[in-house]
């Protein structure tokens, strides 16, 4: 099963990242945030600055108290596991510093570095910059060279939450949405969205050789014998902090075996296309309104304007009229048991549908049937 | 789907914590670690101490970063879990307390509150003491009322690692093991292992009511709308740490529909009646040797002496040579492909043998089994 794992992934370094070398890997990890692995990197910048040797265990054995508050930064439009995680591993959800986005919902570089000083000037430590390569709501992609120049210039933790966007790597159409991914430090690429694999498969993906190890290591003798017959460095358990979990990595093995790389890369282009389809099919109709006019992933948020307020001015008004019409179609197609679609608010902008296309066994048909019904239910609102 | 999740815990709490009021559940959790909810019960603790209300949320907002230590206190035969979550959740490891264990495996109570006063007259905070009903190893109970007794005592959180030996709530016959359970700020039990359930099905219990959701909530709006036409509040993904998971509990609804309270303590009392039946075996059996008289659990610890050491005189070593044994008849099996009999040393002891029956299906002649299997690949060490 380890020679399973370790071909699986050399297989994504192959196709992914080359010529990155990552080394260490992760799997069915249950959240997007690798911190605690992130502290231990820190501790080795200290030992690379010529600090003292004691210290360079610090908090692994201290722990956080007492000691100098590390920041984290992320963009306002990143996923909420960031805020979630940094309340869990004793950060406090005041470590988490938003970086504001631009009219794409990418983060604006310019805010990251103004936070990133103003922190080291508060006498706080910029730990890392987590950038998201495809966001939950409007699948947007940072621009991830610009990010890693930042976290060379501070000395900061490059990751990158491609849980969802990662899955464009695959296909050489695609993949440029995720240029400078290859300097990251660590990656989080879940199979289970984009490439469909069974939910759940997540990995996490670092180039620092021996840091999961170095960090979670805790030498259960009752489970992690050295006195085997065989090469104990295939027992990999001890890297991560779960035990006795499913090896979800066999998933995407079998995936990948089965549909090879091009397979997975025609099931990612034919979503793309097909996002692309439905863009085109909102622009043109009357009624329906894109919130990005150019999406760059599979993402596609839109309104539905019913007819009742088609004309009015836009303004406060109209927006509190138009935040009640995604809930009441959304109860009507699930009454209805028609289909499902989601929808939101974000900031400032009321409720809209946020269709996101995972399936490549969607047609054009399909397409115009979302549409469809979503004006059949909402047209007399 | 919620329905289900509140009438399986419902039906937990009737059989086994009666009349326990058990509130708050979580689900799929990876780990056995409730930190991050204790912290948030600490913080309830310090508003009954009448302390000022802006410092409630201090410990989730701003982190630990410059706060006072916080101890946490288990055995030191506990799953390494707490170790390695309290490094994970930035408490460090230094921040674990260690517990001696008597003879038996269980925690050492003299012990426990020596070392309470001895961190708080250090000026550390005791925070939670996690007892275990069931050792990974031996399979030791540490007595719940006393540790419940010692956390009232000391405001401390009461935690009971019931991971393994939990499913002996299922059978009136052994159920005693687990007195004092009641007395838990919280629990954990996974029906992955005594029952059996598939891997993995891991549950968190806790009496305190809404605390998951005052710790955990981030009120993603793309996830939680609260403007949807039904009860929103069967919407519980907000209050655990994961999103997008397996909905784990089903496998343990499922499990339950088929077998019956009945036929679960059945399986259960089935692996109990048959560790006892190996235990007198091993007793009898010239060459074998019981770490544990009488074991609580369904652990066996057993060493296999050879006819060539069988004679020495106990001392170091006879200990180096036993050392080699288990190791050594483990290749065995392995290569044969006969069985998996796991071994291990436990402090000062020489590498054991660990039988730890789950299934219900295991007959008397397999118990024989063993032990010929054993006898034949190492009488010749």
């Amino acid at each position: 099963m380890p020679n399973i794992f370790r071909s699986c992934y050399q297989i994504i370094f192959k196709f992914c990242f080359t010529p990155l070398p990552f080394y260490n890997v992760f799997y069915s990890f249950p959240c997007k945030f690798p911190l605690r692995c992130i502290l231990c990197d820190d501790m080795y910048k200290i030992v690379l600055s010529n600090l003292t040797f004691p210290f360079i265990y610090s908090l692994q054995k201290n722990g956080l108290f007492s000691g100098q508050q590390l920041i984290i930064f992320t963009s306002q439009d990143a996923h909420y596991s960031v805020e979630k995680l940094a309340m869990f591993m004793g950060f406090g959800s005041e470590s988490v510093c938003k970086i504001e986005t631009d009219q794409y919902g990418k983060m604006d570089i310019g805010d990251l570095e103004t936070k990133v000083k103003h922190y080291i000037n508060k006498g706080a430590r910029p730990l890392m910059v987590s950038a998201t390569a495809g966001t939950t709501v409007l699948g947007a992609f940072d621009d991830l060279n610009c990010v890693a120049d930042i976290c060379e210039k501070y000395n900061m933790w490059f990751h990158t939450d491609a849980a969802w966007g990662g899955g464009a790597l695959i296909t050489n159409k695609y993949r440029h949405l995720l240029n400078g991914i290859e300097r990251s430090d660590s990656v989080t690429w879940n199979p289970h969205k984009m490439l469909i694999a069974s939910q759940q498969c997540s990995t996490f993906l670092t180039r620092h050789k021996d840091i999961l190890t170095n960090c979670h290591s805790t030498n259960a003798t009752y489970l992690f014998q050295k006195d085997k017959f065989y090469d104990t460095s295939f027992d990999t358990g001890d890297k991560h902090i779960q035990c006795g979990r499913r090896a979800d990595v066999y998933k995407f093995w079998f995936m990948w075996k089965a549909k090879g790389t091009n397979g997975l890369a025609e099931h990612v282009n034919q979503a793309f296309k097909m996002s692309e389809y439905i863009t085109e099919l909102i622009r043109e109709r009357p009624g329906f309104e894109l919130v990005l006019e150019k999406p760059e992933c599979t993402n596609i948020s839109f309104w539905y304007i019913p007819p009742s307020i088609r004309n009015m001015e836009r303004g406060d008004l109209f927006n509190q009229k138009l935040n009640a019409v995604a809930p009441k179609i959304k109860e009507g197609m699930i009454k209805k048991g028609s289909m499902m679609i989601t929808y939101q608010p974000l900031r400032e902008l009321p409720n809209f549908f946020r269709l996101v296309l995972q399936s490549s066994n969607l047609t054009k048909d399909d397409m115009k049937y979302f549409l469809d019904e979503i004006e059949a239910l909402g047209c007399n609102l």
